[in-house]
């Protein structure tokens, strides 16, 4: 049980605290929307791989499967990928399938997880000699920033994970297409 | 100098990330003035005092120091309170001069800065037990989430600190009249 009350058909996850607390709520959706589906060079399904790899060291299993399936989507849609590179890379923590550019970002995105310090000069100069831009750098950092504060929000009040694990393929499914605009982060 | 190319006139810390890129920015300064001044049980000193202390527990500099500046402004500006409790709290530690349920507040905010998984049931039986509502609970531990956000953010990206420290002082006057609306986080 959650530690604040939610409603008993509340939804798993960040799901139910953004029905509850739609002030908030309307606000983190649209950086979600911005920063997952808004203007970038890195590519949606890149982006999820991000947020799902941070969700994985933050150890937020709600997140992490989400990102994930969401990921999977993506990437299941782009005739040039292969979604299992997903699996690799979250869960196996094995980067060697991904260009040097996304692998210099994934690990940039790690290092912000562990904290704003972690973050080195050999990191940016790792993802520069591999041709990102400031954007792409931006992006990355603030991704992994924002997944920060998604994993406390969802662990921090201790909401409930999916009873059935293929929910999470449904919901990838979902956010694939649809976006973060209408709820859920 | 940052990570990434700024205007040479760009504000320290977070304000000339928000400046260089309004499209996320719009969003998250959003989300500050809603989670720092909207409707809330807890006051506006009291929301700056766990961002602050969530802060300082992050090591972003700027933020701790702006943070505690706008807090030191609202607990000025009230009779009852003495701006002193600021620099006890974060920057000393001292929580001996809070009331029990702010002192229970803050030691939730200061687990979920560790990770959503440290916030242990004797965290929240503190809180209900010197009368924190589910509201309280839920907006300490989103204050503490996003500021795990902005510090990293600020951090990871290495942007500059103000030359002069006295600009935390007008910062924090001008933040404590005029919230978040028109810019900065």
């Amino acid at each position: 049980m959650a530690h604040i009350s939610l409603p008993a058909d509340a939804s798993p996850g960040i799901g139910g605290l953004l029905g509850a607390y739609p002030k908030t709520a309307k606000h983190m959706t649209a950086l979600a929307q911005e920063l997952l589906r808004g203007d970038s060079p890195l590519s949606p399904a890149e982006r999820e791989l991000i947020a799902a790899c941070v969700s994985r060291a933050n150890e937020c299993e709600f997140c992490t499967q989400s990102h994930a399936s969401v990921a999977c989507s993506l990437f299941s849609s782009d005739d040039d990928s292969d979604a299992s590179i997903v699996d690799e890379v979250v869960m196996k923590q094995n980067v060697s399938g991904l260009s040097e550019k996304m692998q210099g970002l994934v690990a940039l995105a790690l290092a912000v997880q562990k904290g704003g310090q972690f973050v080195d000069q050999i990191h940016i100069d790792r993802v520069r000699a591999a041709s990102a831009t400031d954007q792409e750098i931006h992006d990355t950092v603030l991704i992994a920033a924002a997944f920060c504060m998604f994993n406390r929000y969802v662990d921090g009040l201790d909401t409930s994970v999916p009873s059935d694990n293929s929910m999470y393929d449904s919901m990838g499914k979902y956010l694939a297409h649809h976006g973060y605009v209408s709820g859920e982060a």
